[in-house]
């Protein structure tokens, strides 16, 4: 059940509520936009409970949701919700190419690249200045300074800039320098960035989990709206399977089931899912017809140079190429890239 | 390694020659269509061996090819193969929409399915007579009366049918009533059927089992190909992950990498794997956007009272408005349905 | 629902009760033992329907039992089922010691691994005449040639034998030749298969697929049941996952989880999940700790030579060595070996 | 490659050999105890290389690992590594009773079942302050109030305490409250946490994630050990697998292949896995059986009044019958409860 709150709650009267229901044992989580805040109950009131909450006058109405993920439910909105970031739309009728390098390694990388991707529809430069390595011994990212210079080579490209984050305490400065947060597949479950993230004002890309099913995937997106960022960007990108012969199977399924069970914006990753490259302009052209509302795609100017997952990465010309077959499907589907 | 036979190599030629590499220790199979024999060998032999083979006089070539898929390979066969049953292509620009019910229950299911199919494009239409059931308890198909049905509602809408074939007793009577046979997923590494099979002349859609890595699904079809037949039709029907929104995860990546191994047609099953009608036509679109060369999809005219699987039953009308949405998607890859 | 028939129930009799299940459209099988004759219906029937059917007179009892598994279920029966053949009790408190090649390659193979196993308290003596490989083009196995020679190695040293039988046309002459069948994991929902070897008096053991969850695999034991053959060997043998350090996941849980369903005997082989020899040890001892009732182990005397599965083979002297480590732990759980 | 520095290597030193190292663009990572300083290396140096860095004078050895986990191999330590803390051994022959509830939730609950746990032969008793919830809205644990609790109760029955870390910024409270710190499987590729637990000089005990291959374990341990933090204590906790009779599938032979792999000691915990606690028994006794070093199993008074997972939660009394049992089978491998 969500309650949601009458405009302008004063701080004492939400006080006393969220008392009421510690009092009663009831777990909840308070979700506070700009303009509106809804708390999230775990399991629905009483009719009795209900009304004695309602005297407090700060209850504008009660949403009865009966699935776990509440505020990221179709119940709780039905359209679709769109995410408008300097002009670029996701979750519109335009597909969204976002592409970059999989590692910031260089203001020099970061130039060549981002200048062949503006002739590809890119509207979102992607790069990481963070990086999960599962050896100790690998390159961890350029951290700070490879935000630093994201931002500055965006300036001279006017792309959106999008990056991870991995640490509670590099939310903020990474929010200062990027347009969208991006939480990595290992990360989709670590709670604790969820909430810190959910309380960044920054719109954030959630990719799944490589072993966590559509409802967990919208239970850590419920964690984000829950703690107070409605701009959440869900992103498949294969799931670990058995199969060998790609790095992780690619569920499209999942785009289409997501897209039954909520309003949020739905985009696929292909590079990390197939972990080669030659299978990508085929993973990208599904996606868009599955209904994905935006591609995530490796790019290098110098794949075999890349400091991690050169295999994968399209070259910017590749890419070119690629986006004037999205643009036919899309158009297929009557969108456009 | 392959041994290609010259034209119409002597029985006697033949014999001598398997008897040769029997006395050697080497493992084979051999492989003869209407028009061609081949011999697939375990392991690459060694020169000396090879000229002494040679003295035999009937050997046309030798074909070095490192996989252990060979018949299948792209190495074998460059150009895609394309089977053509009474006008129907399989495999080349056309994407080949079957559909039909799971299970053949009735004369009047067939014919009321079959008359509704023929304006939603459908080339094929499908429909089991035999059925492969959890339980003992359960349904079993209606085996050669179904068989029987199929055939006598054919006649009088003209599409080809396609049917399943269970046991290797089956074959023949199945192949007398059907244009295509099919072997299941379960029976995928049934190497007995595949043999049996592989020694008709039916083509044969051979669905990948829920279990099995690309890998494996094409030495099944290498399987019929080393025992004569090679119009094989590869078919993606999902395999099993931990994910249960959908009854197994369409693998698409799948279609994507056969591609690059094999010379095969490749079609898609969304109904089987999602198990659910609501996401069908989104897997569908997917489907034809990744690049497969045909649909098979279930349509029940009453699904709520199907005797297996209506939950994953498209309506006739659903199809026919759901081939036209293909049909656009087909177009913007230069092919069409 | 189960239907239990009155003894020596006459043939026209158990026909018009059939008959009856037919005109009201209940799917069944009969299930008829030696001595027990059973009637399993997909699903309850009213209680008018029950009472006319009683009117026959054939009917001794109506168990309900709610689980699609119904004669291999503990509702059906509380004990755990005991096999006895030729002096050997599988599903007693003796844990029964299976080993022997993978594949039968020769007469001298098979008497030199026997020999040495009579020392390991070895009871009965694996090996394959038939062998499901997965290319067309590796050695098949020996055929009825090897089920000969098994049966003729069994005389000298008194081991009960087991071997696979993958086709229904080999079921007649595999049951001649040796004490207990195996269905393979690839054929455990080779349906037809099933049915073939529940028409047959032998022993079986059923291996779990490797992607069959466990109540998949307790009903094809039902299958086996539900045509007669009421003498079913349940053997895990690991499922596939996304671990690739053993070939397969050996899911000891599922012991434990279908010793809580069902009252049939339970064995593990270790050696096709770990497809490595370094950890068999040490699985069989958590295989005899979870409970399994029996052990299935491969052993070769020249594991570098054998024709398939070399690697995951112990020696035959290592197999006397693990007997005496397992009988310990047998011990500790009021058993033996 | 590992380089062994000298004993008490001075800093400046240390930090000119690291200079050489970055300018070189060798990535690497050093790992600092009380007693030893190496370095780990991403890839082997040539030989010119090594030779300059000898110059230095700093380097004691030069050990080449060719496996990516080094630190936690074999190679680099032979012998089982024991960890003593306040007079219990983990890793020697004593197999260690973990036990507790799965969250604190308050001092009477713990004070309950500690009392009743001292009989069952528990040597460490868990419990979470902090909880990883899939929903925001469920019980996210009662945090530094938790801990606190958790030592006062410690301080009455003198079991060692354990307690899981989730946050990067709660490594230092908790560890200052409990003997032993736990990674959750959710966070087994939380690099950050690993990095910052690696800081710490309390032993770990590191979950094996539910997607994570062996080897992805390990090199989870590496990150711990590269950071400074040599007491890590590998827990297999069960994988995710399309098999629901169980909430994981507990992987044992996972158990055995990282005890070829590594010198680190290894526990099981079954209640995780199962998800259900009637087959706790059966795997304890497995888990033993296989060669863990300790079980860590939840305990609760009053299960079904538990804030997460009563289900397969045991009672205390379980437990002692259980510890019995489990002492007769750790005696059968020559070891002890």
């Amino acid at each position: 059940m969500l309650l949601k709150l009458r405009p302008h709650v004063k701080r004492d009267l939400l006080a006393l509520l969220c008392d009421k229901l510690v009092s009663m044992g009831v777990h909840h989580c308070i979700s506070e936009t700009d303009s509106e805040v809804h708390i999230g109950l775990e399991k629905p009131l009483s009719s009795e409970v209900l009304s004695d909450l309602q005297t407090l006058g700060c209850i504008a109405e009660m949403i009865p949701i009966s699935t776990p993920w509440k505020l990221t439910s179709k119940a709780f909105k039905k359209e679709k919700t769109q995410i408008t970031i300097k002009g670029v739309t996701i979750g519109g009728p335009e597909v969204i190419m976002m592409a970059g390098p999989c590692a910031i390694e260089s203001e020099e990388q970061l130039r060549s690249i981002a200048k062949q991707l503006s002739r590809a529809k890119v509207k979102v430069f992607r790069g990481s200045a963070f990086k999960p390595r599962t050896s100790p011994y690998s390159f961890q990212g350029m951290g700070v300074e490879g935000l630093r210079l994201h931002k500055l080579v965006q300036e001279e490209h006017g792309m959106l800039i999008e990056t991870e984050v991995m640490d509670v305490r590099d939310v903020e400065i990474v929010a200062e320098h990027v347009d969208i947060l991006r939480i990595g597949a290992r990360n989709m479950q670590n709670f604790n960035l969820l909430k810190e993230v959910g309380g960044c004002k920054k719109p954030v890309i959630l990719k799944r989990g490589i072993s966590a099913t559509v409802e967990e995937w919208l239970m850590s997106a419920e964690y984000l709206m829950a703690h107070g960022n409605h701009q959440v960007i869900l992103c498949e990108r294969g799931i670990r399977t058995f199969e060998n012969s790609t790095r992780s199977t690619l569920d499209l399924s999942s785009v289409a089931v997501a897209r039954q069970m909520t309003h949020l914006p739905i985009i696929v990753d292909p590079s990390h899912a197939a972990g080669r490259k030659d299978i990508i302009p085929a993973l990208s052209k599904a996606s868009v017809a599955v209904g994905a509302d935006g591609l995530l795609i490796e790019v290098h100017h110098l794949p075999a140079d890349a400091k991690c997952d050169g295999k994968q990465a399209l070259l910017p010309s590749e890419l070119e190429v690629l986006s004037q077959e999205l643009d036919a499907i899309a158009k297929a589907m009557g969108r456009s890239l």
